[in-house]
């Protein structure tokens, strides 16, 4: 929720005032809490297909990106595809790298803790005997997936660890959440 | 795997003769099934940041994609941001929908199955009292991810939903996975 405020109020670029006045609005209307966010996609031809997003739910109504963002994904030359872009799980790579990201910004600014300079690297390790179906005992996903922040900041390592700790994206990837899958066909 | 194949092997637009070649190739050399993907992230400024996807390992070998992708995040203006990309759960919800494609596309074109077109729809639900730290019962993440895919296909309903389960990104956010954080301060 921006307010106006003046930019000595910004820690690590991010509008620290307004970010805690957010948080104590939700906190005093519990009922605003509930956010939606969207995807949709299509698919163009063989590996390629590309997500919109434009629409989400927050503080209790229907909200517009300023324009829709658009994510497209691929698959290299070697996984038949045409390499224009990530495949999905190198885009789930992202979506966790990004989130660690902002988490730790926004929560060490919310607390006036600075951040100077944060970067990762991810790797995750799929045996694709699952995905290719050789194996029905091996797993379509990652095995695991290891990250490896790097940081300079006014809070220390093992506080650092405790902010990364309040990703969505993380918490999604290492505890799973309930996704209900429906299709439809025309003909 | 690439090999020389005529336009004729061709399903959904993926050379589905390559495609049975590679699964069979894995399926003798079970020690090439290991892949690994990765992505690096940089903090720009406050809610903005890039991941970059540039290498992997498949086949047993080092490999790069032609070109290093970038895949930026940032927030809308209500969450603080600039809104110049989708931010960390929408990257989630793309990724997830452009497994989801991806994998129906290739496996229904490994079996000869066509599919003439393909969308989704995915929502996810966010109570952001967890993320907050408003209420530390509450998840960071997704409560739940709902999914609505729609195909034209020689395949029914069923055997779409057969397709769609062996989605790796699928299996990851159902399922959960081991993520090893490590962070390393350079003060």
């Amino acid at each position: 929720m921006k307010t106006e405020t003046s930019p000595s109020t910004y820690c690590n670029g991010v509008d620290a005032e307004s970010l805690r006045n957010t948080i104590a609005f939700l906190g005093e209307n519990l009922d605003k809490a509930q956010f939606k966010f969207r995807a949709r996609n299509r698919w163009i031809d063989g590996s390629l297909n590309e997500a919109t997003i434009d629409s989400f739910h927050a503080l209790g109504e229907e909200q517009s990106h300023e324009h829709a963002h658009v994510v497209q994904a691929d698959q290299p030359a070697l996984i038949l595809g045409k390499d224009v872009a990530p495949n999905p799980v190198e885009n789930l790579l992202a979506a966790l790298s990004s989130c660690i990201a902002t988490t730790t910004i926004y929560h060490a600014a919310a607390n006036g803790e600075t951040i100077e300079a944060l970067s990762s690297e991810l790797e995750g390790a799929i045996d694709v005997q699952g995905f290719m179906g050789i194996d029905p005992e091996v797993r379509e996903g990652f095995n695991e997936i290891t990250v490896k922040v790097k940081a300079r900041s006014s809070a220390n390592r093992e506080r650092l660890m405790e902010l990364i700790s309040k990703s969505p994206v993380l918490d999604v990837l290492r505890n799973g959440t309930k996704v209900a899958v429906t299709v439809e066909t025309d003909r």
